[in-house]
């Protein structure tokens, strides 16, 4: 069965993805960073229970269970957040088959679930992750507040609980001051701009998150019309700069653009940077209409599949960082 | 017919080709310098006439009968010299039909004979100018002293008249200071290192001329000789460079070669001295026996027609910096 991110109409898009997730604790437990070890292992078994009414299928992953290379795997496919990564204590994440909803169990909050799709999406995931949460909610005892509305572990989630972000692919903005002035108008609006793995983590393949900080006093709806609202006013500049650059300087961006396509499919190795910006370019390509020879996958897709977690797990085994660097472009190479 | 360069071997070999000239001049004219043109035409109708003795037919090419794009090709394909194409005076050249011989006439010299033969062959090169001497000789009068050999409007060719060179390929030395401090050791024993296109003109692909200065007060054969003895040592050099190359840093040399080559098969635009850059990356890997396509051509006559002069030449017409760029990148996909 295809994952949500083998949409072959990805390629053709400023829109990597939409993702929705929202945060839930249960009523009858102190949130998860002072939860005795017991109470984690009820928390699961409760949420495993519930999920069982789901019309989806769920695999159950216990963190503890799977490697490091495949606990990177699942962050960099977005499956689990870098907080999840990190953390020390029991947990453990659900994943449905196409692995647009998962469910993590432990986070900073006793559950979040989050769900993805392809492209501009939004609606459509925020009613996966409002399924599950109505699936969940007849089995489990929320924590929720009738003036604050979800109570969480983080001040900043409660209320709605819920996130809504969009991956952008923005090559034309970044290479422009644009960006830093879009970065900081939309913080006024309570929104906030981020690299490809969220927060903190530096900015590749032109690729950023726009999500929404704030999720009290405001309805579902409002907050993920408004981050939509936001995200075509920098779509809009996006597509500006690249039709002045087709007009002004078309030769000089194709030349760059095939030039990305020929180190591409030509290198020994490259670092996961370096690939990312060259398949950036390429992306940026098709979206513009050139005639650049086409991957098996879309770009997103082989973008996440030479981040060394993903590389390796598909590798097979734990490579240093030259033979990830050969492994990057053989796989690359691979792909045509 | 095939010219001199269009020898398929040519790519694998550190030598690109074996040149000798011979300065002659009548006795009874002054030198060119000096020259009425009267007398200029009596020059080129004495020669012409002498030269219909040769085994090889022979086309003459007054330089003021060409285009400026046609002299410029001729001088990018070593069949007249830069004082030839800058001069003003009437002048013109024999050609044989491979093009491996050229005889100037009014250049600095009343006559330069010109030999080019491919890889290392200097005394082949010898052989064939040597003929063309004899023939010629046979009905001109040179200006001949008998302490002092041939006379020559410059001092420093007189004697042999003969200035013989190699012109060689060589992207690893030039990486290195060793280049510079051969070229210092090599100007003591009479013998002068510079770029593709000869005197004041800058280096290009890693390809450089080792050529004899001194003419005076020893044999063609030991001038020849000492030239090679030289050459030999800094082939030496190179080879034990790209030995230690392979050895140490395989992964990093391929990957550099193979992006270069993914470049050149891909760009839309592209510059002289970038492209002679990437065609010298891999010119080097075929040379080190790595598994990079092969063009349609050697690729030092693919050099040879990207340049300004054989470029527009070949396209039919004037073009601007611009247009020369994207003529060059197309050119270059068509090779393959």
């Amino acid at each position: 069965m295809d994952k949500w991110y083998d949409d072959s109409n990805l390629d053709y898009s400023i829109f990597i993805s939409s993702r929705l997730r929202l945060a839930r604790n249960l009523s009858e437990y102190p949130f998860s960073i002072v939860l005795d070890q017991s109470h984690v292992h009820e928390i699961i078994d409760k949420t495993l229970n519930a999920i069982k009414s789901a019309p989806d299928e769920f695999r159950f992953i216990n963190i503890d269970d799977i490697s490091n290379i495949e606990q990177l795997a699942n962050f960099e496919q977005h499956n689990i957040s870098q907080y999840f990564l990190q953390d020390k204590n029991p947990r453990g994440f659900l994943i449905n088959k196409n692995e647009s909803l998962s469910i993590m169990i432990n986070e900073e909050d006793h559950i979040r679930i989050q769900s993805i799709c392809p492209g501009d999406n939004i609606y459509k995931a925020f009613e996966l992750s409002d399924n599950i949460d109505d699936i969940l909610s007849e089995k489990l005892d929320y924590a929720f507040d009738n003036d604050f509305g979800y109570l969480t572990s983080c001040p900043t989630n409660v209320g709605t609980g819920l996130r809504a972000s969009f991956m952008l692919h923005l090559p034309m903005l970044e290479k422009t001051s644009q960006l830093k002035n879009l970065i900081q108008i939309i913080s006024k609006f309570g929104m906030t701009v981020r690299g490809l793995h969220g927060e903190g983590t530096q900015p590749m393949g032109s690729i950023y998150q726009i999500s929404n900080q704030i999720t009290l006093g405001k309805s579902e709806q409002d907050i993920i019309k408004n981050l939509r609202n936001v995200t075509q006013q920098i779509i809009d500049q996006e597509i500006k700069l690249r039709e002045n650059a087709l007009k002004e300087k078309k030769l000089e961006m194709e030349d760059k653009i095939f030039r990305s396509f020929g180190i591409l499919s030509n290198c020994k190795i490259i670092n996961t940077l370096e690939a990312m910006s060259l398949l950036s370019d390429v992306r940026l390509g098709y979206c513009m209409g050139l005639d650049v020879p086409k991957f098996k996958f879309n770009i997103y897709k082989i973008m996440m599949n030479i981040q060394p977690g993903l590389l390796q797990k598909n590798y097979g085994r734990r490579l240093d960082e030259t033979q990830m660097n050969e492994a990057r472009a053989d796989y690359i190479k691979k792909m045509l």
